[in-house]
C-alpha cells in the first residue's frame, strides 16, 4: 500500500457513507494487488455536496484517470460526480437491507442521455477495481499487463 | 395565469427535461386552479448541474416555499435540489418506457438519511400540485381553504 | 421531550401497529433534536377505522400542521388519513419481511389523483421527521433555521 | 338484467373510478349470466370516503352477502370497505399503465392481520363474479348449481 | 378443538407440504377461536395429485363450504383444487426463501378466466381463517356474529 | 407437415388456450423444419382438467417422448401435466398483458421438489421445439443430427 | 456412488463456482438414488472459458446425454455450454444474496432464439437430477422406470 | 464517417442481433460526432460463438481500446467478450418486449467476481459512445477534449 500512496493516484474512489467501507475494501485490496495507486474519500452527494463537487471537479487535474463511485439506496453519487468531471465513472451499487440493492442499481445505471455512469454488479467492489485497471490498461501497457496476468491466474486457479 | 405570475412565486417547479413538460402541465394547471403562484424551470441535474445548484440555492431567498422536482430514469434531480435548499422537495417520478417508472421512483424515494425527498405517484403531476398547496396550507389560511374547497368539490363529484 | 410535550404539537405521528414503534422512534428522536413538538398515536386503518377518522378529522383543529403516517404491507393508513384532513401527509412505508417493503411503498406512494400522500424511503423514519420540519420551515422561521443548522452539521460531519 | 334488478341485490360491486367500468362490465355480465342480482356503485376511498363508509356499513343490512371491490394504483378501496363490514370482500386489482397492476395487486392483497381482502387476478372482473357466486353457493343451492353448470359448460367448450 | 372436531367440518384446509404447517397453525388457531369446525389435509398437487383430486371432488358432499389452500413457489394447489370443486377456494401464498413469496402469490392469484382462486396476503394464514368465516357468515348468522364480535374486539384493542 | 403427421408423434404439445396458438406456431413450424412428428392439443388445467389428465397419463403409451406445455398467468398446465407423466415437460411461459409474463414464468419454473418442469424463455416457442428435439437427440441419432445441422446453419447465417 | 463412477457418465454436471457445490450436492445425491452415472466439473464461463468450451464440445463424444449447468448472478454458464454442444442443457439458477436469484433465473431462462437452456427452479438441484433422468427416460427404459418408481414413492409418502 | 473509417478503429462495437442495430445507431452517431473511429460487428454469443471469440481475442491486437457490447434478454455477449479480452467492455442492455429490459440488465451487470462488464442504461446506446470516449480520454488528450466540449455544449443547451 505504501507503494501505492507514494505514486500519484490514478484511480479516485468515492463512497457515500463510512458504512460502505467494509465492502469497498474489496476494491482497494484488488487495486493494491494490481499495483494501481489510488485515493479514497468518503463524501455524500446529499449531505456534503460541495465536498463532492470540489473533489470531482479537481480530480482530472490531480492526475486521476478513472473514478469509482459507490453508493446505496437512491444512489446519486456516481451521477453527481459524472456531472462535474470528464473522467469515466464506474458505479458500484451497494446492497440494501430492504430491496437488495435493486434501488441502488437502478439509481446508478439508468442515467439519462449525455452523462453516463457505467455500473458493475451490486456490491461488485472487486470488479470495479479490475474494471478501473482495464480502463487504465486501454492505453497504459503496465496496467494492460496486470489484467493479462490476472486473467492467466484465474485460468489456472 | 396572469394572476399567478404577477404574484411572487411560492412553488418552484423544476424538471429534468423538456420531454417532462406535457405530464407536468398537469401540475401547473392544478396550481393555477388552486390559485398558487409558481415558477418553472427546465434544468438537468447532470447536464446543467450549476444551473440546478444556483436555482436551488437561491430558491428560498426568492420567496419560494416548496419545490416540485420531476425527473425520470436515474432521477437525481430531487435529491440534488434537496441538497442545496432547506425547503421541502416534492418528487414526481416520471414514467419510463422500459421499466414503467420503477427506476424513477426508487431513485427519488429511497433517499438516504438526512436529506429527504417526498414522492408522489409515478407521473403524479396533479397530486404534486395539491401536495405543494397542502404544504403552503399548513400555515397559510388561504391555501388551507383552497384544499378544503377542493376536497368538497371532489366529495360532490 | 418535556419541552416538546408542553408545547402544542405541530406534527401528528400515526402508525398502524405497535410493531412499527421501534423504527418510528427514529422519527420522534429527530423531531426532538429539531425542537418540534409532536403527538403520537397508534391506530389501524382497518382494525380501528373510526379512531383513525376522528384523529385525522380533528388534527388540523388541534393545531397539527403536518401528519406523518407509518404503515406496512397494504399500507392504507396514509391514504385514509389524507382523505380526512387538508394537512399534508408524509408517508413512511415500513419494511416487510417477505417483500422488503415494496408492498408498503407502492400502497402508499401510488395514490390516485386528488388525494396525495408523499412518501419518504422504506423505514425512512428520521427523514420523515426532517421533512415534516421542512414543511413547517416553509413558513415558520424557527424551523427553517433548525433545518439550516442540521444541514450545516451534516456538512461538517 | 331486469330480472336481476327486480330481486334484492346479493352482490354489491364498488369501484374507485368511472374509468374502471369498462373492465368491470366483465363482472356484471357474468353475474347476469349466472343469475345473481347485484348493485353497483362508483365511489372513491379517498375522494368520497364518507360515501364509501356509509355504503359499506349498510351493505349487510340491505341484504348484500358479498362485496366486490375494484380499484387501481394504491388500491385501498377493498380494505376500506372491509373495515366497515362483516361481509367477505373480493378485491379486483386494476391494471395500471405504469406498473402493470403490480401496485394495485400488492395494495389489495397484502392486507394486515385481522381484516382480509381476498383478491382475484389483475383485471379479473369475470372471475370476481364467479367467485362471488361461489361464496353464495357455499350455502345457497341455486348458486351452487349455477357454478356446477358453468363448470360443465367450460368442460365441454 | 374437541368442539370443532365433533361437528361436521365446514372449512377444508389443504396444504402442499408438511413444512407449511407452522404458518398454517395461525389459520387453525383462528378458526378454533371463531368456533368454526374444519378438517385439515396435507397433499401435494404435484406429488400426490390423485389424493388432491379426490379430496377436492368430494369436499362439497362431505359438507365442506369453503376451502383454504396453502402452497409455496409454483403454487398450483389452489387452482388444482378449484378445478375440481364448485366451492370457493381461499389461497394462502407461502413465503419463499428466495423470492419472498412473490412466486407463490403470482402462481395463485393470477388464475385465468373461469376458475378463480381468491388470495389473502403472503403467509396470511390467520386472515384466511377470518375470510373463510366471513364466507360462512354471508348466509349463516352464527358466523356473521363471530366476525362482528371479532371486529368489536379489534376496535377495542 | 404431411410427413410429420404420418409418423407417430414424438412430441406432444399442449397449450392452455386457443389464444396461445399464434405464438406456439413458432414451435410447430420449427418442429416441422427439424423433421420431428408431433401432436397438438388445446386443454386447460383448470377448465378441462380431466382432458388434461387423460392426455398426460396416456402420452407415454401413445409413443410421445417429450411434452411441450404452454400457458400464461398462473400457468399451472406444465406442472399438472408433469404430475401425470414420467416424460420430461418443457414449459413455455406466455407473455401476459399486465406483468409481461413474469407471472407465467414464476408459475412454471418454480416447481417444488420432486416434479420438475424445465422452462424456456417467455414466449420461447421456437426454442421449446429445439429443446424438445435436443431431448430426442440425446439418444436418437437422426435428431442429434438435426440439431447439429441447425447449429451449423446458424453459425453460417 | 462407486456403481455410478464405474459406468460411463450419462449426465455431465458443470457449475460456475466451488461455492455452488453444497446446493448441487442435492443433484448428485438424487442422481445416485436414481442410478444415473454422472461426471462433475467446476469451471467458470468467464474465468476459465476455454476449459468450459472444451468440456462442452467433447461432452457428446464422451457419451454424455444431458448437461446440468448451475450458476449464479449473470449466469451465462448454461448458455455458453449450450452454444458448444447439441445436447440438452438443464439450467439451475443459483440463489443470490442480493436479488434472491432473480438475476440468475433471468440470465439463464431468457435465452435468445436458436440456443435454448431449459431452467428448473432457483436452487432446484434435486429437480435438475430428476429432469435429467426424465430426459434419459424418454428413450431408455431403465431410466423411465426409475422415474415411475420415484413417482410411486412420492404418491405413497 | 469517412474520417472515422480511415483511421484505425479505437472502439469495437459488437451486438447480438441485427435487430439491435436501430438502437445502436445512437452509439455510432455519437462516436462520429465525437470523432472516435470505430468498427462494428454483429455476432451472437450463442449462435456464432467462435466468431465472437475470435473477434474478442484479436481486438486488442487490432488496436481496439474499448469494446461496446449490446445484447438483449439473457444478454451474455458482454460477458463472453470480456472473458476473451483484457479491454474494458461497456455493456448496453437492450429493452425487451416482455420484461422491459430488466432481464438484459441483470444478465449483463451482475457479472461474477473477476470478469467485469460495466453497464450503461437500458437502450443507452448514446451514453455507451460517450463512456467509451471517456475511457479513451482518460489518457488521450484529444478525446478528453471532445468530452469537455460535449459537456460545455450540454451546459449551454
Amino acid at each position: 500500500m505504501a507503494e501505492n500512496t507514494e505514486k500519484t493516484p490514478l484511480v479516485g474512489i468515492i463512497m457515500g457513507s463510512k458504512s460502505d467501507l467494509p465492502v469497498m475494501e474489496g476494491c482497494t485490496a484488488e487495486l493494491e494487488r494490481l499495483g494501481v495507486p489510488y485515493e479514497l474519500v468518503i463524501a455524500s452527494a446529499h449531505r456534503t455536496p460541495d465536498k463532492v463537487h470540489e473533489w470531482a471537479e479537481t480530480a482530472a487535474d490531480r492526475g486521476i484517470k478513472v473514478i469509482v463511485a459507490a453508493a446505496g439506496k437512491a444512489a446519486h453519487l456516481g451521477g453527481v460526480v459524472a456531472a462535474f468531471t470528464p473522467l469515466p465513472v464506474v458505479g458500484v451499487p451497494m446492497k440494501t437491507s430492504d430491496l437488495g440493492g435493486m434501488d441502488s442499481l437502478l439509481s446508478m445505471v439508468q442515467m439519462p442521455s449525455g452523462v453516463p455512469v457505467a455500473c458493475v454488479a451490486i456490491n461488485g467492489a472487486k470488479n470495479a477495481a479490475i474494471y478501473a485497471t482495464q480502463i487504465l490498461g486501454a492505453t497504459m501497457p503496465e496496467y494492460r499487463e496486470a489484467i493479462v496476468n490476472l486473467k492467466n491466474e484465474m485460468a489456472q486457479a
